[in-house]
């Protein structure tokens, strides 16, 4: 496991519980062997590691504790090139400028061993998916992701098993609960300053606050979401962005008055061969399906050729949700 | 295949299609071997039978043509049993007096045989899930129904593989569009010999129309979610329902005034081992998540232990839809 931030904590914990609350999730179904990341330390044992000394050993400041025994002070590239491990699950943050580096890198040396890969950066997928995927085929591994674009919510399993063979069309949702957030905020009145200190001690605002507000993350999802679904090869710099600061722009009070609501909506379209996609600052009137999307809560509505529409809603996903994404992307592999 | 009502009349014209419109429904993908109907003939030829000459051969109130050399005159039982095919589809149509006869019966044949079994039939699962699933086991093969509920939105595929080892608590939903579409027509002050005029010519009553108006739909539906979310062995006859009457008994126009909207809410609750089921009449005002599934638009709400809650919409679903739920699960079959 690569990334001990909030989802990798998480994780762990969930992987702690004696009682565990997913029935799936049993002792021993999957052994730890490693937890490294980039500046806390790393620890390492191909025995196993105990889910409750991972947590044990790890201190809020200086990470993970030197004086473990099993502390491991070597490199990322040459643990994923010699450690034992089955998949890789990389938890590590988005960096939008890197395209996604190091983690692409991580994930291409776990797949080129032939290892499966569950990640829940965005990075990776954003700038890199037909590379990964076709990595993953020509090893016959999986690269699962569930939890990259809608805190775990069930999208691309949704998509996979349950619109096999259909086409689709187009898609258009809230995907990032931060901006969704403050703009609720905005609309009671709130300053940003005072919206953005509420929104970090709910715990979700991004590592770089900027990925939200300037709607990288947004833009990354709405990239994965194109990628995945029309087969496209967009990356979030090509896709228009709104940013948070148009909400504070627009008169938004008065839209309140006018019972408008600013959304970040994320769309993607493919028409013919030809992919538009954008994040947009939408107004949207109480007829609109995402009106009553409120709180960190996050939709996806997906158009396929000749069906129904479907939309799909999560309300008020918490960071057990994300790490539950990755759970369900473990024990498809575990089941295979 | 069992059943050619509008189900199976549009899954054979989706067939016909020269282009498919489900791009992985190419031709040669499935051999259809018999069309088989209760008082409207059947076909038969493990040849195969071409989609477009069972359109061809059949007539609206003679059924198929006993002059086409495919007509079969034995009975289903002889066919299940001597007959050549891989996958039993049945499509006939709810029977809740029978309890879910005689499709149970043929689909028990069919699992017996070491067929794969897909039905949008309500009745064998509502009346006899357990049953079915242990023999589907111990026959390994398939027993695939996605089209039972939701006119074919993926609601078992999300659960399977999106919430996999996660323990569904409870879930609620609209699930009758007949009932809905009829409470809406109600609310704007029609007669409901009117609004069944009208809910008959857009072709969403059921064979038998009080299989809607007394619940009946609903309730099976209910079973069949509560049989497999919380593998109980409830029937319908054991869910308290609401009867389409009392929406006419109730003051519906003044509820409009107060901006409540009547809904038929099918639920299903597991409190420790106890199953809690009912089809309820139920208000609900503009808060509620459910005010706005108008029209013959359908939606179920899933709460998991420890998970945020995820809700699936379908927007004014069609034959079409349902017919592509079965093709869903013919093409989870043929990927095996």
């Amino acid at each position: 496991m690569i990334g001990f931030g909030n989802v990798g904590k998480e994780l762990i914990r969930l992987f702690a519980e004696p009682k565990p609350r997913f029935p799936a999730l049993v002792p021993d179904l999957l052994t730890i062997t490693g937890v490294v990341t980039k500046s806390h330390g790393a620890l390492y044992n191909p025995r196993g590691l105990s889910p409750s000394a991972i947590l044990q050993t790890y201190r809020q400041d200086a990470g993970f504790d030197r004086n473990s025994s099993d502390f491991y002070s070597g490199e990322i590239p040459e643990l994923l090139s010699d450690g034992d491990y089955d998949i890789l699950v990389e938890l590590s943050a988005l960096n939008i400028r890197s395209k996604g580096e190091p983690a692409f890198t991580y994930i291409k040396q776990a797949l080129q061993k032939g290892r499966h890969v569950v990640t829940a950066n965005k990075g990776p997928l954003a700038f890199h998916f037909k590379e990964l995927r076709e990595l993953a085929k020509k090893s016959n591994r999986l690269l699962l992701f569930e939890s990259t674009v809608m805190d775990g919510t069930p999208v691309f399993n949704l998509i996979k098993h349950g619109l096999r063979g259909a086409s689709v069309l187009s898609f258009s949702g809230i995907l990032n609960s931060t901006t969704n957030f403050l703009s609720e905020l905005s609309e009671r009145g709130i300053s940003i300053d005072r919206a953005l200190e509420s929104a970090r001690a709910k715990g979700i605002v991004e590592a770089d606050p900027s990925d939200d507000l300037d709607g990288w993350d947004a833009a990354a999802k709405t990239a994965i979401l194109c990628n995945v679904l029309f087969d496209s090869e967009i990356t979030p710099f090509q896709i228009p962005r709104s940013t948070f600061e148009e909400i504070f722009a627009k008169d938004i009070r008065r839209s309140v008055e006018q019972k408008l609501r600013w959304k970040f909506i994320c769309e993607g379209t493919r028409v013919n061969q030809k992919i538009h996609a954008s994040v947009k600052l939408t107004p949207v009137d109480e007829s609109h399906p995402f009106y009553r999307i409120n709180g960190t809560s996050s939709v996806l509505r997906i158009e396929a050729d000749s069906l129904a529409p479907l939309t799909i809603v999560q309300e008020n996903p918490t960071v057990t949700d994300t790490a539950y994404g990755v759970i369900n992307d473990l024990l498809e592999i575990t089941n295979l």
